[in-house]
This record gives structure tokens, C-alpha cells and sequence, in this order.
């Protein structure tokens, strides 16, 4: 018989009943039935119920056993009387009666149990992640995560991607974060850096001719802490394709992320119709550019209902060029309580109120509009809006005016709470929808400075052309996927061709020096026959996070920093040695005590 | 039609003839034959020979066309004639006469062909590795690792590994190499390490109660560079498992290993006996604990023939405890001007010789034994000496004496020129070798001190009780996996046991306080019931450079660091700017100018 088990403490069923087993694993539960002493044993695979009697000649060692020590036990498999059976567990049809027993690893006393789901402070968890790691939601969500990936990657080879590695330690390559430095020891003065993401190596690789690049990435950036953002390190699905334009990296990963979320969303219904969405439309229907396609609502532009209208505020609003009135439609939140509520959430995020119409029925049964702002504009034009947003009795209409940049997120934020709140979003599905037409530059409001907006390697629509107009008005080929409110995605089409590069960056104030200097190695290779390409990453822990349904990233992480960047097991970051210190050619610059 | 291809350029078939395509690649080759102008399009999946005649309206641009220029073209399949068909190629039945083209991505003059074979400096090939990796050796090369990586992975799920993350933003963990250190932005004066290997981790899983752990791991050590080495990462297969004996580690990898070796070894056979020889063994009779098998000879200690024998020299060694005189036979080797090479190598070695005979057919036609040493020892310990190493007319032996420390590795080099000097090594095969019983600890020669040999988490065998023996005497539950000569696999059981191991660190000079210190993350963790577990891990780079048969780990990495550790294509390492430095509170320390 092997030294430690003959089968794992998932495998015994009925069929087994007489044979003589070895198990080995942890002790789960201890309990002393009249004598008896009954052990749950469990390991990676599952949970048996073992038995000793006094009788027994081990019975004085398990006497001594407490929860999570390790044991190897010999006994014989017999089956439970009908009324012990657990229907719970694979095996609870059986239980082991020992004859011999092991003790592998005893524990001292356990800063944290891992019977049961009392919660744990953070702290505690993370410095003990071991014991963490072995109660039972955590390990799913690892096992989970761990299943992920490797269907990410089975995905990815199915479809004729190859898998290549990038390097690690490398030059700084910015990409809007700050680089982890590291200092070199064989070149004084100089540090490599830790990737921000292999954006420059894998276009590197279609320079070089390979066609479909992925691989599951590490991506290191030195950012303050999160509860969604690991403060460290991060992995993303990250790919890349040679000779496409955008729908075919959308055709390429659709059916990979939806393949995904089928196989481990736990029945969720996953929406297979993703719809393409404008970066303004997003902005002005949901508010934000990774919208919850789960809630319904969809804002709209009602300007022209309140212009020269009675409402006073709105229409000298309006007479300023930029302006609008949007509304958000509120289908069952047609009570003054609710507006009144929805009004002061706008009042805590810093806006002066939020209008409001809501339709009940009169007393003689006809519909009548309620709120001072319909009182305000006059019945012909709440019921022009009413008719434009499709509302009826019972449903209510939220209203915010303004430069839509200033309340764009608010009303963002609001459609949420209400399409929560009425119970008009179903949480239990996921939505996705493609966010396209970045645009390239953004104005700095307070500098006037023209600036990238998002990612300054991405081929402008229309090419050269389109860089000698309005820069404001041009749009990437620049995309996100947004699911239930994330962003999941975010990818481009390259922009390849060195001359647009060059001028690309000069508008955004970069001249040619600068760009060598700072992307130099894929500038270089872009001269020498560079193929049209494009690509994405997927966020790896945000993926598994919405799998798993959990909204800290840390919950999805074998061995996490705590939020200050911390690892509290291992005892990271720590004081160097001097004589390290002397060979990195590095003095410390502490801050005065 | 797609913007870019309706095929790659390894589709084309004679069932395609007469059909209009549209092809995206690099310009491999223009030949001008007689006016017409034939172009090799090559991608990531093939060549197709593309035609164009003067009379097309894209001629002209087609003049302009030179090598690596990044096109597109559209036009007619037809077929070859049959005194042109290219068998070479998977496309040389047809060509494309071009109808249209446009140019992708047109090049510079190229620093680098990637037509052709001619040899280039590597300090060029590193610059432009873009224009490198399109060469067909080393696109081949990438391939191939890119193929055993994921084979590798296959592998693993089938038997029921997991593959986790482990962290690389961590903790030093000291493992005899360098850590590369990288400041702590959060945390003035404090630093993280990237993981020498994920040693620690992998055993941590392993106490959180996972029971089956993989991954392809990046492990980093700042070392100094050598040509089968990168100066900075390299990557594991790093596997661990709970509840096993060394003997299951073995039946778990070598399926894995052999497998991929049968399948990407080019037909090269693979030996699936795998012997397990013992460290000591190994030395005695390869001169090597990674022994290449695929040569024959085997050493043997020759010792009692030459005590008190007529060779003084040998016959005083052996008077002194300890020293030995052992045999290397050299089948096909019996002539004088093979034994003096041989001795003459020794010498360059820092020996003062190398005794031998040989046997060749004297004038009468019986054996005859030649050589200073067979007249030193007289025929009937010669003729013993033949008789123990099973050797004939034709052959010779070659003899080492003193202590075996200070002759084995020479030995063993000898063993390697002899076997193939004499053709006896057959080196278009995989031969394979477990080396166990590896010694846990090593007397330095000068300081007298026992430290560890190998790893300090290992298991002694014996345990406890054996610790309290003479060290020298330990053997570990250790092992190797050799092959061909290299290292291709290290592993052990691991020690679980919190005291067996801190009487082990006891042994070699660390005090439980350093244990603590060092190792606290694990060792606090066997705390808390820890399965018996172990593993190893296989060098990436070392397998597909056997697979690849190179030499030189650059040609099996994507993007590798110059023997410098420097990225000649990147600018790694770089100058840090001011403020980067001001916010990691480090200062510059550099050597005097």
C-alpha cells in the first residue's frame, strides 16, 4: 500500500464498503459521539467521515488530535445506517472505522479557524494565508481562477494563437503608471524596469513576423492601493494580431471571454449579443464608458423640451453653446419619496439637485405629472418628454443640465443606485458591450494642453489625414469591452506606420527626440516593414472576480500584498543588507525621522 | 474580401488554381527574370512565389519593392508549370500573379538579411532582434519552445496538476544565488526581492491544502552571465505535490518529460529505462552527477590491482586512506598516439598524467599488453585488469589514482573526449538518469565548516535520528534528473518537519533566530500542520535547447539580454530619472570615475 494513501478523501463511495483503505489529510471537525470519536477528514478533493472506537488501539492518539492536523489513517470502509447518510458530501455514504493511525504534521493552537465561515479580520488572514487558503470559499475561488486561466489558454490555442514569454526585467516602458525599478548590479547608476504591460514587446513580435501572440502576463505597476487594483503585480490575457482591423479581434476574443463566462459563470445567462457602442454615446446614455448593460435605463437628451421653457435654470442653461438636459428615465420610481432621495444623492456628490417629473394616477383616474419641474414647463412639454422617454403611471424622470462633462459620471452613478434601488437591474446575468471610437486627444482643462487620452500607440481613424484637423475630433481605432459595469477589455489598432506615430506624439507635444528616447526599440523596428496589427488584454483578476463574485481583488489571489503593499506572510518589503545595498551601487535617502 | 488576406501564405493548393486571393506578408525575395518579377511572400506560415509581368499597372510599385518590405497583393492562383513546381515548399505547386498590390510597411536598409544563413555578430542579431526573428532557424526556434511550453502544460492538466501564480513582487529568498531587489516606493528604505524560484511559495500551497501544484514559472537571479545561462530570468516547469515518496515523483515526471522529448525530439529515440544511480555513484563511474549516457563508458575502481604493485606511484597512494585508483576503458582506443593524446590532455588539466595500456595482437598473433604501466605491474595484474573492464584487442585503459575529489571531474571530462573521439557516443539519442542519495551537507576544504551541499529544505533520509550521526554520512531525499550530459531536473522531499529542520540548519551554522529570520514564512507555516509533500523543477531553456540542439540559451529565448545583462533592442538598463530616484529615497553610490 503507498506510504501516505490509497485513494484521496474524495473517492470512497458504497462500492468500496469492506475494503481497507489509507487516507491522509487534515483534521476538519473532531466530535465525541458517546465515546465514539468521529473525525472529518479532508484533503484537496474532499471530505470522508472516519470513526474510532475506545477500543481501538490508536484511540488514545486520536484522543489527542485537534483541528488541522495533519494524519495518515488506515481502517475499512462501511457503509452508513440510512439515517447518518450525508447527501451533502460524495461520500457520505461511507465512513472509515480506524485501525491505524499517523500523526503527519500537528499544529499548535490556530490563530484562525478553518471550520467553518466566522469572518476573519484581513490582517489575520493575510499573515496566516496558508489557513486562510484552506477554508472552503477561498480554495474555490483559487481552484476557480486557476480553471480559468487554463480554459483562457486552451481557448487561445484552439483558435491558433501561440503562447510566448516576454521579458521581465526590461527598460521602462510608460505607459501612464509608475515603473518598479530595478537596480542593476553590473551596470552602476543604471536600473531596468518591471513591465507596466508587454505593450511594446508584443508588437514587437508582429514586427518579427510571428502572426498570433497571447500569453497570460504578469503586469507590474507601482500604484497606490486599491480594494480592486493589486498594488503590484496583475495579469492579463494579453494578445495580439497580425493584418486585421478592429471586428477581427472583436471575432477573435468574443467567443473566448463568452466561452468562458458559459463554462464557470455558474449558470448565469451570458448575453451573446454584444452591442458596438461610441465612447460619447456610452458617456451620454449610461453615463460612463464601461456601462451596466444589466440595468435597463438608458439616458436621453431632452434640451429641446426645456429650452425657453419656464424652468428658468435649464433654459438659461441651454442658451450657453455645450449645454444639455439629459434625462434618466426611472421606470417604478414614480413616488415623491424616491425623487426626493435620488435629489439628495445628487446634492451629496456636489450638484445643486436633481429635477424631477414622476406620473400618478389623479384622483379621477386620469395620469397626472407631479414635481415642481412639470408645474414649471407646463403640460404640453411633460408630455412631450414623457412620450420621448416612454414612461407611464408609476414611473418617474431625473433631470441634470449643465456641460455634460460635469454631471456625465453623476448621472452615471444615479442610473445605477435607481436601476438597483427600483429593482430594475438583474444582477444575476452577465452583459457585455463593446465601447468603440475612443477619442485620441483630450484637452486639459486646466493647462489647455492637448494629450493623449488613453494610449498613444493607437492608429487614428482616418489616418494622417485626420491628425491635420481638429485633434479633439479624432477617434482611435480604440476599443474596451465593458461587462456589468467593468471594464474587462481594452485594446487598438496599432498605429504602425512611423511617420503618423511622429506626428501623433507632436501634437501631444512630444517631438522626435523625445519619442526615441522613450519608445526607441519599437519605433526602430517599425521602420523595417512593419505589419498592420492590433490587439487587447483582458484583466485576468477582474475576470475571475466577476466569476467568483467577489468585489476585492485580494479574494481571487493565491498569496496578495495587503493594501499597503505589504506581504505580511512573507515579510515583504524588508531592510536590505548593507552589503547589497554597496553592490547596487545605491545609498538610502531617507526621509528625515 | 478581408482587408488584408482571404489566405496566409502557406494555404495555397493546386485546388485553389483560378481563384482570385488576396495575400499579406514580407517581401522574402524579388528575382527579375527576364522583365518578369517574382516575389517570395513569406508570413508567419509560409512562402508563396507571387509573379507580376510589366504590363500590370502595379508593375512600377513593384519595382520599388525591396526585401522586408511589408505588402499586400491581390491576384490570380495559377498553376506551375511542372518543371517549376517547388517541392521544397507547401505552396510550389502554384504562384500568384499579382493584379494589385500595396505597400504595408516599407524598410530601411536592412543591418540584418533574414534571407539566407550567413552568420551575424550577436550584437547586431540583439539590436534588431525583430528583423533576427524572422530568420527561419530562430522563428523555428521560438516556435518550438512556444510548442513544448504548451505541451508541457497539457501534460500537467491531464495528470491533475494545477497551475497557480506565484508572487514575484516578494520577499529575498535566499537560495544561494543574488536577488535582484527592487525599492519600495511606500516604504522609504525597504525592498522587495523577485523570487530566485518559487520555492517557498510552492510549498506553502502545498500546507494551504492544494495537492497538486505546476506552473511555468519566471525565476530570477542576479548572476553573472555565461553562455548556457541568462544573466537575468529563465523559466521552471516547478511542480510540487502532498502526501508522496520520492518514487512518485519519479512516475509523475517521467511520462511528462519523455513524452515531450518523443514528441519534439525530431525522431530522435529517447530511452524511456531510467536508471537511478547514486550521487556517489555517479561520480565513481561518469566522473559527473550529471552523466551523459549516451556515451558507454563506464569507470571502475582498479584500486586492489595496484596495491603493492610494481608502479610505485600508484602502489604509495594506495597506502594512505582514502585514495583510489580507478579506470577509465577505452574500447577502439588501443593505439600509442590515442593514449599520449589522451595523457597529454590530462596534463593540460593540471594533472601530471594519465597511466594507460593498451592491448594490441603481437607478431605471434596472441595479445600483448603495451604501455609503461602494464611493464610496471607485470601480466598477471594487467591481465586482471583487462579482465575486470571486459576489454579486447583494440582497447585501452586509462588510470587516475589519489583522492577521488581531486581527479573525478577530469575523469569524467576524459570519459566524455574518449567516447567521442572513439565514435562511441551515439549523440543523436536522449539517455536519461535519476541521480538520488545526493549528500545533505559538504565539509568546506579550507574553513573545515559543514554547509549545506544542495538545498537546505530537503528531507534527510533517515530523519532525526540520522541528523544526530555524522553529517558527512547524511544523504538527502534529493535528486536530479540528468540528461545528455546536463542537469535537466532538481528536486526533493521536503523537510516538514519544524524541528528536523531546525537541527538540519543547526548542523550547517544557523541558529534557530536565522531560520526564523530567513525562512520564517515556510517555517511558521509547518507550524500549523504540514503534509509531507516534494517536487522539483525542470529547466525550460535547457529543454528546448536540447530539443532545438543549440548551445546557446539566446537562441532559444524571444527577446534575450546580452552576455552584459544587457537589452541592446529595449536600452535596459537605463538611467533612472532624479525624481524617480527621489521617490524610491535612494541616492547614487558610484565608483569613483
Amino acid at each position: 500500500m503507498h506510504r501516505y494513501r490509497s485513494h484521496t478523501c474524495g473517492d470512497l463511495r458504497e462500492t468500496h464498503v469492506g475494503d481497507t483503505v489509507r487516507l491522509s489529510g487534515w483534521v476538519h471537525r473532531v466530535r465525541d459521539h458517546g465515546g465514539l470519536l468521529f473525525i472529518d477528514l479532508r484533503d484537496h478533493y474532499g471530505v470522508t467521515q472516519c470513526v474510532i472506537d475506545p477500543d481501538s488501539a490508536a484511540f488514545s492518539l486520536a484522543e489527542t488530535l485537534r483541528s488541522e492536523w495533519c494524519i495518515r489513517i488506515d481502517g475499512e470502509v462501511k457503509k452508513r445506517t440510512d439515517e447518518t447518510i450525508n447527501s451533502d458530501i460524495a461520500t457520505g455514504a461511507v465512513e472509515i472505522f480506524i485501525r491505524d493511525l499517523e500523526v503527519l504534521g500537528a499544529s499548535k493552537e490556530l490563530p484562525l479557524p478553518v471550520f467553518g465561515d466566522q469572518e476573519y479580520p484581513e490582517e489575520v488572514r493575510l499573515k496566516y494565508r496558508y489557513l486562510d487558503l484552506r477554508r472552503e470559499k477561498l480554495h474555490n475561488n483559487i481552484m476557480l481562477r486557476s480553471n480559468v486561466v487554463a480554459d483562457l489558454r486552451k481557448r487561445m490555442w484552439d483558435i491558433g494563437f501561440n503562447e510566448f514569454q516576454t521579458p521581465i526585467i526590461t527598460a521602462s516602458s510608460p505607459e501612464g503608471a509608475r515603473d518598479f525599478l530595478v537596480p542593476s548590479r553590473l551596470h552602476p547608476g543604471k536600473f531596468y524596469a518591471l513591465p507596466q504591460a508587454p505593450q511594446q514587446f508584443k508588437q514587437l513580435i508582429m514586427v518579427s513576423g510571428f502572426d498570433k501572440y497571447f500569453q497570460i502576463a504578469p503586469c507590474f505597476r507601482d500604484e497606490d492601493p486599491r480594494a480592486d487594483r493589486s498594488p503590484t503585480d496583475f495579469y492579463q490575457l494579453d494578445l495580439e494580431m497580425s493584418y486585421v482591423e478592429q471586428q477581427d479581434i472583436f471575432d477573435t476574443l468574443e467567443p473566448v471571454v463568452a466561452g468562458c463566462f458559459d463554462k464557470f459563470g455558474g449558470g448565469r445567462p451570458v448575453n451573446r449579443n454584444w452591442p458596438q457602442i461610441a465612447y460619447k454615446d456610452s458617456m451620454k446614455w449610461y453615463g460612463s464608458d464601461k456601462p451596466d448593460l444589466r440595468n435597463p435605463i438608458k439616458m436621453q437628451v431632452v434640451s429641446e423640451h426645456f429650452a425657453g421653457s419656464g424652468f428658468a435654470i435649464f433654459a438659461n442653461l441651454l442658451e450657453q453653446e455645450g449645454n444639455e438636459v439629459r434625462a434618466i428615465p426611472a421606470p417604478k420610481g414614480g413616488s415623491r419619496k424616491f425623487c426626493d432621495r435620488m435629489n439628495k444623492f445628487a446634492q451629496g456628490e456636489g450638484l445643486p439637485g436633481m429635477g424631477y417629473i414622476f406620473w400618478r394616477k389623479a384622483e379621477d383616474g386620469s395620469m397626472e405629472a407631479a414635481g415642481p419641474l412639470a408645474k414649471n414647463i407646463g403640460p404640453e412639454r411633460t408630455e412631450a418628454i414623457r412620450q420621448q422617454l416612454g414612461l407611464e403611471v408609476g414611473d418617474a424622470a431625473f433631470f441634470l443640465g449643465g456641460k455634460p462633462k460635469t454631471f456625465e459620471k453623476i448621472a452615471g452613478k444615479a442610473r445605477l443606485i435607481i436601476g438597483e434601488e427600483l429593482g430594475l437591474t438583474d444582477m444575476n446575468r452577465f452583459e457585455f458591450a463593446w465601447i468603440v471610437d475612443f477619442p485620441i486627444y483630450e484637452r486639459d482643462e486646466e493647462t489647455g494642453k492637448i494629450d493623449f487620452e488613453h494610449n498613444p500607440f493607437s492608429m487614428p481613424q482616418g489616418g494622417m489625414e485626420a491628425l491635420e484637423g481638429d485633434p479633439l475630433e479624432v477617434k482611435g481605432y480604440q476599443y474596451d469591452l465593458a461587462c456589468n459595469g467593468h471594464e474587462l477589455v481594452s485594446g487598438a489598432i496599432r498605429n504602425h506606420k512611423p511617420e503618423i506615430m511622429y506626428k501623433a506624439f507632436e501634437i501631444a507635444g512630444y517631438p522626435k527626440e523625445e519619442v526615441n528616447k522613450r519608445f526607441g526599440g519599437m519605433v526602430n523596428a517599425f521602420q523595417y516593414g512593419a505589419p498592420p496589427h492590433g490587439g487587447c488584454a483582458a484583466g485576468i483578476d477582474r475576470i475571475v472576480m466577476l466569476l467568483a463574485d467577489e468585489a476585492n481583488i485580494r479574494e481571487v489571489i493565491m498569496f496578495p500584498m495587503n493594501q499597503k503593499a505589504e506581504d505580511l506572510m512573507m515579510g515583504a518589503p524588508n531592510e536590505p543588507m548593507t552589503e547589497q545595498l554597496r553592490e547596487l551601487h545605491l545609498r538610502l535617502n531617507l526621509p528625515d525621522a
